[in-house]
């Protein structure tokens, strides 16, 4: 018998829940106190709960399983909550630990009383508020349970004070692992007919489904009957590059993807959803499966996706085909003067092998994509839920999961303000993390919005509220004052020179490159 | 007839609504396109939510009128909700606005749905989403009526995108203000022969009670009557200083409120709860009113506080006293080494007339209250609802809202970072904002919370929760990278000539001060 905080992270860690992303308060203290007891847990602080949720969010994403996060009763929450959001619409598991005031306390309505579940509930499709020391492991399992899915979920467990600081408690054991359903026989016959049919079809995969040994499948089937294969728009996990099967994403803009479905007869959904416009505009359809296709669910997001295609790889006859795969293709690395094209092209000839990415450069990172197509095998993680402010957080927490890998993080300017405190973190943990910051000092992807939502005259006050040049911000003095060695680079050789500095030194390194907008003002 | 955004901004500043503090996003961009169409509509764009509902709360405290929030969906409204929180507890009005998908595009579940209302409920007293053009500017007078009060509370209008391009709305007239109820006859009768009846009775004063007009009323009662005066712990906003009746503010940590509320027969609550301790403690008391003493709830939050307490001044013939007044005393300007206590003496010594001061310097600010008690009258604005980070964004509200009028953020390194983004709008919008940012480079209080919840023992892991120094941060370096203006001081003579240059200069300065934490870590 121990105290409920110890026998919470020793429940937690025995289940493979082994790091926690931690922006504590006084309520957490036995937790924090008991970290000690627990040396398999290693807890990551940061100094904003954005950072720690997101950083969270990048951790389970690499690791495949999920991290816990320490926050702080109900405003620790809500300044978790966008990263959470995007975690959630990835289908990244999360276990977010949030202390509460003692339960005799509740009933004073104190300053920091407030109903934590109501904001829990946005983002979890788990919550719990622990009733006792005694059940409190229990608690931490099904949590655990919950966010492991599949799909991965956010799951919340809120802790009051005195069920952490209560003794009487036990470890509890840790789950067995679910099996999760596969499409049934009927089904995958479906499928296949009318994959087999010869009408224009097409995969679109999602979520888990993104992954070498998916992928594998799916060109496999591809191949045998003619199908596209499409990635939804913004990939939780990407793998790509060379040696892996190539899968074109959705686009973002919905007259692209409209383009991209356009003439399908079928589609058949790997643990992703229909395709959608990410915004509604006058006059514009949302839903872009076109007139006459005919959508197949094969694999749900609560199903095992692999198995599910293997199963339609048999039927199809097509598990003796090779994969048609990407070759090693660099561009040469750019000159001259920068521009966001060039800063992606940079990164396409200097991509180091293994490498991981965080996108969240938004507009200037267009041709990323094209750019690094070729490039050695990586993993390319994107904003889920179209939140901002993830890249950075999600860097970290890719970067704490994989130690032996260079992760790069390309990011907006404006996205970068959100959750910038990541830097320290990277500084603080000696994170191998390359920040490219794409600085073109305006809400870039707000200029051209402003104009597709069909506002039809721009004026000063209008346009000032997507600018960020008065005053423009200095992310090498913003990176330095964090403890993040910061350069900013004028053209591509100094670019290609500083890239080839931060993947040969250890430790966190950021590169500000000051970009024209691909999109110019109208203001 | 014009579309919702326009009427929508024609109601708010039509109701006084005059300011609007920002972070827009796609589903915002008609309400940023009709800004220029309401020229009386200020709107201060952020680089973060969290800041915009900062500047809010600050604004209002000091206008004493609600600004607007313009917020992008439910991870938008997350980023705000921490200082949305603190609002709510401070009994501050505030708008939110928050754009929201079009109404036929939320079936879909794309990337950026979520349950925004189950977020609001956390800490908007009313919430609605607007159903229809036609309803959006009586929507919006519901709010500000919602939203003004007293108390003042937060109120959410959700903005669905094609509510607010719609076309077929008009402006809604201004609401007619409140006319909240007084204390009844029978009530003052019964407070004012508690307070005569010669046995140890105070005045516990909160929220709106802490002005001028209120404190020379209580100031009368408490002469006629031998009551103390007290209040709350973290006032909305206390006017002090020369020529203004003293309050003691009730003490944050639980024993030291305990003291001065021993012996108590008679509290008499004027917008304010009953004290309680701020967290729980194992094996300590939460409530804090001593046994035996009688609450006496004169003016709820919902009531008119001045005329009730003027009511019992004119039952107890107390209206011809001159009140008691501070005079002006300031403590001589520090020198030599600097601590926290030192540069709380500075600003004691330099503080100008008509200074608003922000407090989030934590357990660095502790001796300020004493420090500046006789410096020249100004407001003190503090931390409501202990959801930290909220002091640079109250800063940046209070100067939009008073702009003749210097205001100083005593701001601790910690709580800084949850909003850091706030310095970038102090410099654009030029405002007259000195953060004197005290940096002890740890979470200084948790140091001592550590030890105070009964934590036995703390081991490395647990003491590194709480440690800032590796890497420090330079708060000069993020400052002059949001382009504030910033130094370091390293004596107290390098502080003062610092504190008279930002108040000779107008626009934004920090001013780092590098101190010795209060409590020494255990670790």
């Amino acid at each position: 018998m121990t105290n409920g905080a110890k026998a919470l992270l020793r429940t937690l860690v025995d289940a493979g829940v082994t790091t926690c992303f931690t922006n504590p308060g006084t309520s957490e203290m036995h937790f924090v106190a008991a970290l000690d007891t627990a040396p398999e847990m290693r807890a990551v602080l940061t100094l904003f709960e954005g950072v720690a949720t997101g950083a969270a969010d990048g951790y389970a994403r690499m690791a495949g399983r999920p991290a816990a996060t320490l926050l702080h009763l109900g405003g620790g929450l809500g300044n978790g909550l966008a990263n959470l959001h995007n975690a959630r619409k990835g289908k990244v598991p999360i276990v977010n630990i949030v202390g509460d005031h003692a339960t005799h306390h509740v009933q004073y309505d104190t300053p920091l009383q407030s109903d934590i579940e109501t904001v829990a509930r946005n983002v979890s499709s788990w919550v719990r508020t622990s009733a006792s020391t005694a059940e409190l492991s229990r608690d931490a399992v099904d949590a655990i349970v919950a966010a492991s899915g599949p799909p991965g979920q956010v799951a919340t467990l809120i802790l009051p004070a005195d069920v952490s600081w209560g003794e009487g408690a036990k470890p509890a054991a840790p789950p067995v692992p679910a099996t999760p359903p596969v499409a049934s026989a009927d089904l995958v016959d479906t499928v296949a007919k009318a994959l087999r049919g010869g009408e224009p079809a097409a995969l679109l995969l999602g979520g888990r489904a993104l992954r070498e040994d998916v992928l594998l499948a799916a060109d496999r089937i591809a191949q045998a009957t003619g199908a596209k294969l499409y990635a939804e728009v913004f990939p939780t996990r990407l793998e790509r590059g060379a040696g892996l099967p190539v899968v074109e994403r959705l686009a973002y803009l919905a007259e692209f993807a409209s383009a991209q479905l356009a003439g399908l007869k079928h589609l058949v959904l790997v643990d992703a959803n229909a395709p959608v416009s990410f915004f509604a505009y006058p006059g514009k359809e949302s839903y872009l499966v076109p007139d006459g296709c005919q959508v197949h669910e094969l694999a749900a997001p609560t199903d095992d996706a692999l198995t599910s295609l293997d199963a339609l790889v048999d039927v199809l006859d097509a598990a003796d085909i090779t994969p048609a795969v990407q070759q090693l293709s660099r561009p040469e690395p750019p000159s001259g003067e920068l521009t966001a094209d060039k800063v992606c092209q940079a990164i396409g000839a200097l991509l180091p092998e293994g490498a991981i990415i965080s996108d969240e450069a938004q507009t200037s990172g267009l041709t990323l994509p094209f750019h690094t197509a070729g490039a050695p095998r990586h993993d390319l993680l994107t904003l889920t839920g179209g939140a901002i402010g993830q890249g950075l957080p999600v860097a970290v927490g890719a970067a704490v999961a994989c130690p032996g890998r260079p992760v790069f993080a390309l990011q907006a300017d404006g996205s970068a303000m959100y959750t910038i405190q990541s830097l320290w973190t990277m500084a603080r943990e000696q994170l191998d993390v390359t920040v490219v910051l794409f600085n073109n000092r305006s809400y870039a992807i707000l200029t051209m919005e402003l104009q597709r939502v069909g506002a039809e005259s721009v004026g000063p006050k209008a346009a000032s509220q997507l600018d960020l040049t008065q005053p423009g911000l200095d992310f090498v003095q913003i990176g330095n004052g964090m403890g993040v060695p910061s350069v900013r680079v004028d053209d591509a050789e100094q670019l290609t020179a500083a890239l080839e500095r931060a993947v040969a030194e250890s430790g966190p390194h950021l590169i500000e490159v000051v970009v024209p907008s691909i999109f110019a003002p109208q203001g």
